[in-house]
């Protein structure tokens, strides 16, 4: 996640803006061919969920990586 | 800047995905009634100014404020 540099970096990111912009993928008021297909399935809890998880889960530097392998190394 | 709920944490995002999205906001790909008149003056440069700086801020995580009082206080 948040691999490539057109994925913003999630890891950090307020719930409650997740959760909005989420709601706007599945319900089309916000488009895009990756995210669309993604949401369109989305139970409000789903949301709640995933913006959660995010929220909680700790920034990792995009341009130092942050990979699994490198975190392995420090 | 990311004082609010609603507003994402751009400190520390990726500067590719915000060039896009300013751009996305510019031109009416992506709507947005705080974000539209704010971009819809910006040029390649402006864009390309404001990607680099968040890009480069250091991230701020939402749930501890990391305003600038709170900062002083640290």
């Amino acid at each position: 996640r948040g691999t490539t540099p057109l994925f913003p970096n999630l890891n950090g990111q307020k719930p409650e803006y997740l959760m909005v912009q989420l709601k706007a993928f599945r319900d089309g008021k916000r488009t895009d061919p990756t995210m669309a297909p993604m949401a369109i399935a989305l139970s409000e809890q789903d949301i709640a969920d995933q913006a959660t998880f995010y929220g909680v889960l700790k920034y990792k530097d995009p341009s130092t990586g942050g990979s699994v392998s490198r975190s392995r190394l420090s």
